[in-house]
């Protein structure tokens, strides 16, 4: 145990782009549990596009990050101190407990998890909130049947990589949309989709149309902006959009959408959703999607940053699309 | 009965707005039911904003009018001449017959009504089409519940004006949007809505605020473009938005959405929705207006264009709003 807790606090609100100066890398005694409570020692911490939301002052479906505080965000890490009925030392545990090395938790929001099966920071990824987000939107949301088919934007990313493989198993066309030639091999290749769209080819029309010779049924929104309007254009009769994100916009005016009218024409169902107000469905999520990794149907891949004091490149990175599967932050 | 039909024919296709000479006047022979076909005298033609997008020739979810052939309509007329078993001269039907005087069916998509009740004009209007337009998309899209605000843009149309009467006898708060303060004052003193904004008054914001004081929880949507854009920035969460049309933009190219960043933000569900779809409500849906068209409960306004070579420049008319209340023209 170090002596010392790190946090990253919010220091101030992103004008636009997110900057560094963003964020300050805060020393702090780490706490003492009180009766009802533990102490947790993170190993690692989710980057999730999300947080880009909770660090605008703005009315959104969560309370903005306040100024000065420790920047929220899913961990998962080490009991090291309990005084909880329900937890004790050496028990590894997944939760919310924010940027920092150290967590307090009342145990409310934490699970334990198993080190055994799958590395620790898979809980925050394919076995987390983005592998339940993808299983939730794909099978709750879009509802597709057998043989139709499913687009979902950053495709390589923590939840499109689920979608997409999830897509697969259950019978259905999994086409995905990422940036660059290398995710799009991965993709294909690695993750077993049908096919792969590059949309710094520019020509995502095209490559659209050819990729998807019977339309879209499904889509799987993470991306927003210029892609969402083209991928409109290209959507069946009462086909269905999950909007799960829309990260192009997250930092700067939002793209002007003109393909609206295909709501209207093709009698699409869109609806936006927001995971951790699905918590009924996590458990059967995560139950077939354990099944799924410990099979191997299910792959995942990871850009591991290195410590907490790395935390806001990588974050500022993912937000950009220089990330390469799930971001994690190693802070053991 | 005359000695000759009269019919009107899409002359050519409109590059934007609907012009005079893309129709045609002509007259032709009176046609001869056959075996099994009946022929009817209209006596009311209806005019609605889904004419525009069949007037194209682009993909939509129904199959374009053929240049020279007659412009497709619902119609409300008299049975001259039947040889089918279950029609006879004298009876009333309400059908889809198109822009002419005279119309041969085969009765599949002709329904018996009774004229003594109410006249015949209502069977195109809220006892038709429109009306059981407004119900589906407030009662089983938009799914309402007691307290919740309803918005509904073009509210004294043939839809909106029966969406807002629904909204208050089901116990929502009714809020329209209408062009000009003559339409407003009759959708609040008439029609017994709780507000209504006029967009022409330039302050849709700051007078969508006022109105609703709790938000958008169902928006009807009839019209699209900026004010669809603006009422998006005030939807609740979990609101419901039913798409049943987008008349701004049929005569000119989409306006550029900017807040479709709300589906996400509020978890909106997004639904378009083609009335003709649902045919299995149409009975409960008829079935509740009529009792409230004829207690009074529900009230009904008509623009009646005189005589067939009328239909083209009230139909232009309505795409600009011109029309007060359900557009019909008067056949006979």
């Amino acid at each position: 145990m170090t002596e010392k807790n790190l946090q990253i606090v919010l220091a101030s609100r992103p004008a636009a782009w997110v900057e560094a100066e963003n964020f300050r890398l805060v020393e702090s005694d780490i706490p003492e549990p009180k009766e009802g409570e533990l102490l947790v020692r993170n190993h690692y911490l989710s980057l999730d596009p999300y947080m880009r939301g909770r660090m605008n002052d703005t009315k959104s479906y969560a309370q903005p990050v306040v100024i000065g505080a420790v920047m929220v965000g899913g961990t998962v890490g080490e009991v090291v101190k309990s005084c909880h009925p329900k937890f004790q030392a050496g028990d590894k545990v997944v939760g919310q407990l924010g940027w920092q090395l150290y967590g307090i938790s009342d145990g409310s929001l934490l699970q334990k998890v198993d080190a055994g099966k799958v590395p620790l920071s898979a809980y925050l990824g394919v076995l987390g909130m983005p592998g339940v987000t993808a299983w939730i939107g794909l099978l709750d949301i879009c509802t597709p049947k057998a043989g139709e088919t499913v687009v979902v934007t950053a495709a390589s990313g923590a939840v499109g990589s689920v979608v997409g493989q999830l897509a697969k198993i259950h019978g259905y066309r999994a086409v995905g949309i990422a940036g660059g030639a290398e995710k799009c091999r991965y993709v294909v290749e690695e993750l077993g989709f049908d096919a792969c769209i590059d949309y710094k080819a520019g020509k995502l029309w095209a490559d659209l149309k050819a990729a998807t010779p019977d339309g879209i049924d499904c889509l799987f929104e993470n991306v927003g902006g210029e892609i969402f309007d083209t991928l409109l254009g290209r959507m069946n009769p009462f086909s269905r959009i999950a909007v799960c994100g829309l990260i192009s916009q997250y930092n700067s005016a939002p793209y002007p959408m003109k393909n609206i009218g295909s709501v209207l024409v093709n009698r699409i169902k869109m609806q936006g959703f927001i995971v951790s107000e699905h918590l009924p469905r996590w458990p059967v999520a995560l139950a077939e999607l354990a099944g799924h990794v410990g099979s191997g149907r299910i792959k995942y891949r990871e850009s591991v940053a290195q410590g907490l004091a790395q935390a806001p490149a990588a974050f500022i990175g993912m937000l950009k699309g220089q990330n390469f599967g799930k971001q994690v932050v190693k802070l053991v």
